[in-house]
């Protein structure tokens, strides 16, 4: 890490609350909050995976026509899924930046598609990450159930420090 | 939290590397770098969990007298052990503070006595910690593979934001 350069934070944003409050605790408690040399702006680098979009073979009378249809309207809703997610976790980096006056940060926004396990774990690497946030459960209970949450494999995996915000 | 009181920093100690490594660097990535009155010095909670002495029952021909004088020298090396990893946490702080100049870290020691994992997520509530700092290993390797990871139980139970630092 380059001290000049402020440390690069990636949050793990997803639908969930949990996501929003880890990002808010993130700007309130960890990003920089003083300004100049000593501190220079941290980089907050929001990511939100969408899910691979499924295949499916279910055929109806009209073919593989009805099947394009479904997999590019849940492609879609995804991808509004996404862009919401997005949209709302840089509403609140702005809003934060203006709350605290001198308190600039940085944000670059990434969408990466995928299983959101390794390709979080991927993009601390890519990006250079120096601390990767997120909360605790994320991308869906079910999800969390079957193969163990997103945060566990995160805390085992992830090339650098890990902080898992929960809410209360 | 109180912004003009700075932040409550819990970092758990023990006597492997990776919680040397945790404790740097928190020191330098996540203490307050800067000072004055948007960034106030953070305090540095440092725990040491001692294991509870165990109490024997092997007797010999002297009877209690040997089990008594066993479960002291137990006892002692497990202080002699606290003080050395206490005060290696310590020189740790204190360097952090004399090579950053301007960085004043306030720092706190407690040793507690009892199970790492409960003892831990108590002290989060008991000293108001606004985050909890640990290595993702910690207390043993055979108390992990039979208990799991202290890391893991405080990373669910801890009411705190838990960071969690790997040693690559």
């Amino acid at each position: 890490m380059d001290p000049a350069e402020g440390r690069r934070i990636l949050v793990a944003v997803d639908e969930g609350d949990e996501s929003v409050h880890a990002l808010r605790w993130c700007l309130t408690n960890f990003a920089t909050r003083g300004d100049g040399e000593l501190a220079p702006p941290d980089t907050i680098l929001l990511l939100y995976v969408r899910p691979t979009p499924p295949t499916y073979s279910v055929l109806d009378a009209s073919g593989y026509l009805f099947v394009n249809e479904a997999t590019a309207a849940i492609d879609g809703y995804s991808r509004a899924v996404a862009d919401a997610v997005v949209d709302k976790a840089q509403k609140l980096c702005a809003l934060h930046s203006k709350e605290n006056g001198e308190v600039k940060v940085k944000v670059d926004v990434k969408v990466a598609v995928g299983d959101a396990r390794s390709v979080i774990c991927d993009m601390v690497d890519k990006l250079g990450a120096d601390v990767l946030v997120m909360g605790s459960h994320g991308y869906g209970f079910f999800k969390r159930a079957l193969l163990g949450s997103v945060s566990d494999y995160c805390v085992r995996n992830a090339n650098c420090p890990v902080l898992i915000v929960k809410l209360k």
